[in-house]
This record gives structure tokens, sequence and C-alpha cells, in this order.
């Protein structure tokens, strides 16, 4: 298994001092990465967070695969209930593996394909609904709480959908992916008789992956998930290891940190350079934004602290938002990500038209020519002094997936210990469920109504003083 | 037609003053929206900039129209192989009428599909050619220079596959959208006899979607290209109206002008909340990225100006960014795009099922959950004083979508005006691209070859330092 980091267009040498790291900055903060690890470790120690675990629960993925094979062949498409951390690794897992979306295979049995619900807007649902057959589909549903509006909505839909088919038998179409001990949908499950799945406690949707929330969907659809969790087992060992040279998420993370705070770098552009890493990158958004994006430290203190990361796809992206990157604001770390050896070279015609804007190519590759742009793009940035970083996956099959999945996680929660906050907590977000609450008349929510009433008129006030 | 734009939660009543506007502000820059239309509209007048007047080419739209029918039946599948702006217009057109890619309806000759090769990946190509049947397939090329390497090399490839299928008959098959006057790809569709439709000279590629570069694949699409341009024409006689109640697109951009320059957001979050306007958002990135990333003004000075766009999807992405959105920094300015009304509205199930947390939202709809979403984070981001508008359609049908691109793209060149940048130029993407070349071979490149072999060997020596 190969995954390499270059850091070399992080240096002083290559983008000047106020953009990248000189040899005293790199020496003087290697002490914290040292504790960063340390610490992390006690907390992993003490039982807090449960992600480095997964890919060793050779237990879990045996049973899921029997899972998988009982009901084989019985269904053309795994239909996904449910949102954010519980959507995006089975997404990621599948446009890597499987090939990007679009251009998929066509589905059947023995190919079955990945509808993700992942939104309650009708526009996607009904379409959906429409586009599958219940007969042929498994459900699986997945909320860790159990009580997500988005996920039960669009499973009250799902299960309706199902039973009008199906009848009693729709239960054994369905199974939950939840905690074992909370959430009322564990309760539903039991009562319905679901097969059910369980999210350990100590495992957060965006650190979920390798738990059956990822695997379970990643199963269903033919990955081998045992090679999935080999490769990040591997990850894993290499993750605690003290060494920065041997430890690539930890030298990763001290690079990635010390560019964010020292350098003045408040977005992080991840930038593959492959279709397939599409989902991941939208998969690494969720990670990076919801894990770093902080208003206190661990000390309580208010930082309100946070990188943007912006998933930009190479080549594409060069003519869409490289215009920006170049001349814009000096405001970036760019990550790519790259692919040494892709499925197929892409070989173009040796054939020449006699056009002189074409003829080069005649011939050569669109693998040489995507590691063309990509070092082209790193070149240019470079030129202009923008701080750009290159994780390089030997091949994308299983094992070096899970490995990058796991590196980016370990990478995460290191910048977390490096800044001092708990990378594993997402209170922003409550007061914009609990307002969702009040609006749709959920019991317990009526405060948050009228707050939200408040605001509202306060707002029409605003309105008519313009 | 309707389309609003509420600003109230950018206003200081509502975010504070050091991230809203006060009346004050808003009063003593009014003039300099005046001078912004005046500017542009002189700009206009002398034929400096085409898009405006796209939506008025009804002879253009006949002879797109007779084209699609004559074509009519023969196929399954819309090839496009173009990039950047001859890319990104297609796909939001086909994603906002047609529906998200994922659950589109199956496709068949009375309903073909759209394939977009939009970038060099073998991983995205070699999978494209295999899905797609070259007897069922048309082909349309787009790139305005006809040079563009990422086009060229999948051209080569698309063309080579349609020959050995179809042999001379391949010809027919392929339509052309290029120069009238410059570039290659002009040179060859004559030389092979291709279909070609012409890209206005002052009209570039991410201003181009209601030219032939967007239009021909709609109109293949069995998209009423009609109602779009009427639709974009209308809001078109609205952006040149000097009055900022009656000129969105004008009120907007002073609107995101202020709050970007005067309050400190360097970036911008569109936030459609409709799955339909997820291509959009895409198109959108390109638009304002390249339109406003500049190094320097039109008078010389270096400036590095641009805010960075970011698409984030509603209420998806609360589950992904919206921690970040809450507690990083404040940073950002949101502008969320909405839809009135839905094609459906997703009832829900009326039985309950003896479940607290699931039984509040019997016999609701998705359309109301996902409008409280929406309201819901506005009003968390306004009560944590982030800075936030809305854009309403009322449907999203053809005349809606046409009138929406049409409102950004003045909008865009609005800002531009504020700026005094010039927004219709891309000059920071050249270097890249020459380093392709010189990396591909292509004749007259060599110095960027030999730069760029320069730079790898600065780079050897950076890290052997380190």
């Amino acid at each position: 298994m190969g995954i390499d980091f270059d850091s070399t267009n992080l240096l002083a040498g290559m983008v000047g001092p106020e953009n990248g790291l000189t040899p005293k900055e790199w020496r003087d903060a290697s002490p914290s990465a040292a504790n960063a690890l340390k610490s992390f470790r006690k907390s992993y120690e003490a039982g807090d967070y449960g992600f480095p675990d997964l890919p060793f629960q050779t237990r879990l993925v045996k049973e899921l695969q029997r899972h998988a094979r009982q009901m084989q062949g019985s269904y053309d498409t795994v239909c996904l209930v449910g949102i954010g951390g519980s959507a995006l690794g089975a997404w990621a897992l599948d446009c890597a593996l499987r090939g990007p979306h679009p251009v998929q295979k066509p589905f059947s049995k023995s190919h079955p394909r990945l509808v993700v619900l992942d939104n309650v807007d009708p526009d996607l649902v009904m379409a959906a609904l429409e586009a599958m057959e219940p007969k042929k589909t498994v459900v699986v549903v997945i909320a860790k709480s159990g009580a997500t509006a988005e996920t039960v909505a669009n499973f009250l839909l799902v299960r309706e959908w199902l039973e009008s088919k199906l009848g009693r038998k729709a239960a054994q179409r369905i199974v939950a992916v939840t905690s074992e001990d909370r959430g009322e949908l564990k309760v539903l499950a039991t009562n319905e008789g679901y097969s059910t799945f369980h999210i350990p406690g100590n495992v957060g949707g965006r650190f979920s992956v390798l738990s059956a929330v990822g695997l379970l969907p990643a199963a269903l659809l033919g990955i081998d998930i045992a090679k999935l969790c080999r490769g990040a087992a591997e990850m894993t060992d290499a993750c605690w290891k003290a060494s920065l040279d041997k430890n690539i998420a930890l030298r990763a993370a001290l690079n990635h940190y010390l560019i964010w705070t020292g350098k003045n770098k408040p977005i992080q552009v991840a930038f593959p350079y492959s279709n397939r890493l599409w989902g991941v990158a939208f998969w690494f958004r969720q990670l990076w934004a919801e894990s770093l994006g902080k208003a206190r430290t661990r000390a309580g203190e208010t930082v309100n602290i946070g990188q943007t990361p912006v998933a930009a796809l190479g080549a594409t992206d060069q003519h869409s938002q490289v215009q920006l990157y170049i001349e814009g604001p000096n405001d970036k770390v760019y990550t790519f990500w790259t692919v040494r050896r892709r499925s197929s070279p892409g070989r173009l015609p040796k054939q020449k038209l006699g056009v002189e804007s074409m003829d080069y190519l005649a011939g050569q590759s669109l693998e040489k020519l995507l590691d063309a742009e990509q070092r082209s793009t790193a070149a240019a940035l470079t030129e202009n002094n923008r701080p750009n970083g290159c994780f390089a996956l030997d091949r994308l099959d299983e094992a070096h997936l899970g490995a990058f999945l796991q590196l980016l996680e370990f990478k995460t929660a290191f910048v977390g210990e490096l800044l001092n906050i708990n990378a594993f907590d997402q209170e922003g977000v409550e007061l914009g469920k609990r307002f969702t609450f009040g609006l749709m008349g959920r019991s317990g929510f009526d405060s948050y109504r009228e707050r939200l009433a408040d605001y509202e008129k306060r707002q029409n006030q605003a309105r008519r003083m313009r």
C-alpha cells in the first residue's frame, strides 16, 4: 500500500516565508505534534473516541458480509435514508470504488446501484420513489439518535411506499443502523422487526464511515469491506507512531495547522484530480468543517475558529476556480489528491488530423494529460506563492481508500488537539434543529417556535424601516 | 414570473453594524450603483459584452430547435465534450429542469440523457464510452478557441469511438459549437463536415449559457429553450432599469459588494434549498470566481481581490457545513436560493407510529419541512450575526430559470463595475495551461517545459534541505 504526502510546496523555500514554513518554524513546532498525539491517545484510551477501533472489527465485517450475502440477488437498488455523516461515507465509497455516478455501469440485481435520500426536497425524494421498484429495493435507514427530522420524514415516506407494495413483508427489506441504547429509531426497529446494526456511542457521524454506517451499504453494493478495513487498519497502526516520518497523518496535520494558523489561510481547498474521489471530497468537507469549526476551545475561551473547506475537482475546476486561486487573495492552502495509476490510461488515437492545436496529443494518454495538468497547476500556484501540498495514492482500490479515509480522520483529530478544541461535538447545529422542530410543531419546542416568531417580527420591522 | 431578493438579514438592524448595512451606508452607496449601471451600459453599447443580447436571439432559437427536431428520435444520449463554461451551463439546465441526476427518469430515445465529459480522468471518460452506444449518441463538442487541451483530448477519443462504429457517418452525429473566426475546432468542423453553431466573440464561456453553448444541448434534451429565453429577456429588461427597487440584479449587486468589501466577508456561500438548483450553484461558482477573482483593477493597481464562492446544499449541508457557519469565523455572506412551489409537496403519511420523535411529522409535507429548515437556518445564522440574503423563485420552470441565470450574470457584471475590475477576462489560468502544453510537447511551448523543469529542480532541492 502506498500513500504519500508531499509538503514541499508548503515550504518557505518554495512560496516565501509569508506563505510557507521555514526550517526553524518546523523544528520549533515539532514537539507540539508529539503532544497532540499523546493527548489524543489519552482520550482514545479513556474510551472517548471510537474511530481508531473501527478497522479492527473483524466480527462485524463478517456479520455484515453474511447479511449482504443473504439478501444478494433480491435487489437492484440500495436506498440509503440518512443525512450528513450517515450518508456521505457510503456515497464516497460507492463513487470511489464503483465509479462516478453518471457513468456507472447500468444497475441490475448483480450490480445494484446506490440511491441516497439525504435531503427532504420533494423534487429529489418523489423522483427517487418513482425511479425505484419496491420489490427490488433494500432500504437502509441510518440515524444515530433516530430523531433527525429529515431522515425521519424520508423514512416515513419510504416505509409507506414499501408497505403499499409489500405489505407486512416490507419490514424484511429494511435495515436500521442506529444507537444501541438511545433514540427512537431503535424502538421502531424493534417494534417492527427490522434487522439492526449499531453505531458505537463514541463514534460520531462524520467518523463513522468504517462502522456499519458506511460498511453495510458498501457490503450490499458488493464492495470488499474486509479489504477496506485492512487498509484502514494498516494506516491506523502508522497513525499511532511518534515519528513524523512514519506518521503521515501527524505530519500532514502539523503542516496544515502551521500554515492555517501561522500563515493566515482561512480556506482549505481539497483538490482531487480524480472524478472517483469527488465523493470523498464531500465527505471530507463535513469532517473538516464540523470537527474544526468551533466557537470555543476546551478551556472555554471564545475563538470562533474554523477553516472553510472547499471541494474542487481537477482538471475540471481549472476552468472555473483557478483564476481566483492564482490571482485572488492569497488566503488558501491547497491539498491535491492524486492517483498514480488509473484503471486505464485512456490512450489517445495515433492518427493526426493536420491541426496543430490537436495533433501534439496524438498517441498520448488521458492519464498523462491529467498528471500534466495537476503538476502544472501546482507549479502555477507555487510561482504565485500559494502554498500547496499533495496526497498521492498509488492506486484507488479498497485498501488505499480505507487507508486514506482513516488518514484524514486521524489528521483531523490531530489538528483538533493542536488547536485545543473538541473535534468531536457539533453544538452549533442545535439551534437551527430546534427552530425546525418548533416550526413543525414537535412537542417540547414551543419556546423555539415563539423565538422564531419574534425574530420574524423583528425582520418585518427592519424591512419596513429600510 | 416572480423572483425576489430579500436583503433584510443583511441589515445592521438584524446582524449588527459590524456585519450588516446601516441605513446611512446604504443611502451613501446608492449613487455608486447608478454609476456601475451606467459604465456597464456604456461598455455593452460599445459591443464589449454580448451576454445581455443572448435572450433576444429568436432566430438562433428557431435554428437550434429545428436542428434538434431533425435529430430527435435518433439518440438516447447527448454527450457533451467541453469544460468549464462550455459544460456547466448545460449541466445546470439539465439538473434544474429535468431533475437531479441520480434519480432522473430512465433514459430513452424519447427522454435522452446528458453525459458531460468535462474532465480528462480516464476513470470518467472510459467508463462513459462503455456506458454509451455510438449509434444512439449525439456528440456536442464545445470550445470557443478550439485549443482547450482537455476538450481536444476527449474529443479525439470520442470521435474515434464514433467512427469505429459508424465510419464516415460519424460526422453526422457530431455538432460543434465554437468561434466563427478563430481556433482550429472551426477548421476541423469545416474539414469534416460537422454541423456548427457559433459563440459570439464578445461572449465568454461563463456568460454563454444562453448562447448555443447551453441552448443546443438543452434543445437536444427537449428543454423548451424559447421559454428559457423569454424569462431571461424579461429579466434583462429589468436589469437595465436605474431604480434599485425595480432592478433586482443591481440591488443584489450593491448589497453584496457592500457586505463583501465593507464588512470583510471574503467567502460567499451560495445555498440553494433545492437539489434541482445544485447544478446552477456550480455554474455560479465559476461565474463568481472567474469574473471577480482578479490581480489588478482596470487602472492597473494590484489588488488580488476575489470572494471565494462555496456551494452548499440545503437542508443536506446543515448536517455538514452549518456547524462551521454558526460557530466558526464570521467571514461569510450567505445567499439562500429557495423555490416557493415544488413539483409536488411530498405529503407524509398520516398514520402515527406511537413514537414521539416521528409522530409530529404525520400528515405534514417535505415541502413544509424543507421551508422550515431554510427559515430556521436563516434565523440561527442571523441570531449569530451572520449576514444572509435570499433569492426566492416562485417556481422552477424554464422562464424562472432563464431569468435567474441572467440575473446572476448581470449581478456579477455590476459587482465587477463596483470593484472597477474587468469581470470578463481570465488571465490567471494561462500559466497553468502553458505549462501543460509544454509538458505535453505542443510546439511553441518549450520555454514553459523548461521553466517547469527548473521549478521541479528547485522542488527537489527544497525537499532535500528540509
